[in-house]
């Protein structure tokens, strides 16, 4: 049904839809790629919500020559009118003779309506084309759009034998300064970087992008944006002179009751969620991003909030580096989880992937 | 000063010596290739000790080809009368013209006479031809030689979070069957697989190799060798009853003081070992081994022993397999080490190599 040819501009796409991997929150990442006679004669991706889609910046530089095109689109274009007018209408407005998408879109939006817009002006449609490679694109908004929660990655960093500290508390630092940067690049692409208030304030953390350690290289005119900072404080332990606060960036507190004793700068929000054991519930913690158009969640805190979200399995994917050292048994333990007295009870992942990060290994993994 | 023919004559070399890593022991793996006119005229390398050398087998292949060719050997021709006259006496009787070899000769009696031997007899001679790859093939030996310890790799098996051991000791099995095959294969090239008392009774470990798990193919005439087993048995905890008596291959009790009230089976000796802090001293448990020509020991052990080996910098390699698994912080640790309070004084390694065995990771690493 495909052709290699098929298969090579599909990967274009792919490639262009990269390119907001920075800058589309809370849309998606899409990419497309207009092909008439054997020529690309159009590219687009979407960078930013409230600008152009994919399929409009393609359009664009394609102008007549969309004439009889084939457009290739890694997401299902949409239906809707939202900021912009509707991408299908507007492919088949220009002529486009066949749209091959990769993914139809979970957006319930849109869900399929964009495809048949298209079929009933007359468009050629099929789609599945890279399906697998499309979806790890978007990642997060499909997480949301399907089951109403953002995707969370839960990062940590220890020793060989799984300390993520000494029994002082030192953690300063256990891995080296590329496995620090490439944790940046990581945060980079979140929505929310999500911690709990112990971290925080042990740390002195300030859970921002650092664009002078990652080195990202944004297309012309999209600048680094700060995703949103989340603290879960059950205690009400923060206070305003933290690190954290010195920077002039959104910031969400969640809390099991407000308190408002307390004058906190103007980009600082307090939110009340629902408690589980006297503490901020973590799933109402998800459920509080995902409606505020959070996609992907970096969670970067310690063994006892990682352990929680683990055992209630609100985790998509671990991100855990290792460094080549040995701390002993003194050290602190990756994850606080409750006793298990059967192996078969022990919780189970998948390593996704194992790389050498400078003198560190990342390891990847999902539960199952 | 070596050619691309020359390196493609010595990697054959040095496959040929790989083939005897399951059976050389104490002797080193040595592979031989004899070159005439751009052919090879004869391959050779070392089976088992008191059987051919390499360049022996090699010479006898050759025949009167031998006249006027280039010898590849991985390691120094020896040049002592041991229980084979001496090769590099044999090549020159052959009337070999060039000798090329991969490393000079760790062992002391050896150590340049062979070279020497030869260049006397008006052969030409080179050597540090792939050394590197030479000194990968004898890490025991050359150890032994050249520091009269052995080679001891610290095997250790935990989750992604480092633990080995449920808190109730349940260990079986952590790890998935592929990595319980690799630590066969592994075991199957030790002279020597060292465990703690402890580890042999909760686990009523073996410590044998089994043939029927590890499906290593032999050359024809070869049969797998059972490693050594060694346990240190400071509080003479071990019974006769333990399933570990019950397979008959040699085995010896490190101990410090004799319990001549057991009558062991007559596969068991039992040693008198120097003291440290009460316990047998892990520097006299290699000093023996060497002594009876172990090259490398494969440590099975709990976390303290490996945590005392470790400290005392007796480890040079370590062998980590990592499951698929969060076991969580009331898990047993990796290592038992002293209390460290700054991150300066951690104990440092570096990374070998990270490889998918089966659901699991090996990371292999020395210390720095």
């Amino acid at each position: 049904m495909f052709s290699d040819d098929d298969f090579y501009y599909m990967s274009q796409a792919i490639e262009l839809a990269k390119k907001g991997r920075f800058t589309t929150t809370p849309n998606p990442n899409v990419g497309c790629v207009i092909v008439k006679d054997g020529q690309i004669v159009g590219q687009g991706y979407h960078q930013r919500a409230g600008e152009g889609h994919a399929e409009v910046n393609a359009l664009k530089e394609a102008g007549r020559k969309a004439q009889d095109a084939t457009a290739y689109v890694t997401l299902e274009p949409c239906s809707h009118f939202g900021r912009t007018p509707p991408c299908a209408e507007g492919l088949a407005k220009a002529g486009v003779k066949r749209v091959i998408a990769a993914m139809v879109d979970p957006n319930p939006k849109v869900a399929g309506r964009g495809l048949a817009m298209l079929e009933q002006a007359g468009v050629e449609v099929s789609y599945g084309l890279m399906q697998t490679q499309a979806r790890a694109l978007n990642k997060g908004f499909i997480k949301r759009m399907e089951h109403g929660l953002p995707y969370v990655t839960c990062k940590l960093a220890a020793s060989l034998d799984g300390k993520t500290a000494l029994k002082n508390g030192q953690s300063k630092w256990i891995t080296g300064a590329t496995a620090r940067q490439d944790v940046q690049y990581f945060r980079a692409q979140s929505c929310a970087i999500l911690s709990g208030a112990d971290t925080v304030i042990l740390d002195n953390a300030k859970l921002n992008v650092r664009a002078d350690e990652c080195k990202i290289e944004l297309p012309q005119g999209l600048s680094l944006r700060q995703p949103v900072r989340v603290v879960i404080d059950s205690q009400n332990r923060l206070t305003p002179d933290l690190a954290l606060f010195q920077i002039e960036s959104p910031i969400l507190i969640l809390r099991t009751h407000l308190d408002n004793s307390v004058q906190w700068p103007h980009f600082v929000e307090q939110i009340v969620l629902q408690e589980q054991h006297q503490k901020v519930s973590c799933h109402a913690v998800l459920e509080c991003l995902a409606s505020r158009g959070i996609n992907g969640v970096w969670l970067e805190s310690g063994a006892t909030l990682a352990g929680v979200f683990a055992q209630q399995k609100l985790i998509d994917e671990y991100v855990i580096y290792l460094a080549p050292k040995l701390i002993g048994s003194y050290g602190r333990s990756l994850f606080s989880l409750p006793e298990v007295t059967a192996m078969d009870d022990v919780a189970q992942l998948e390593f996704l992937d194992v790389s050498q990060v400078g003198d560190d290994i990342r390891i990847t993994a999902k539960p199952c």
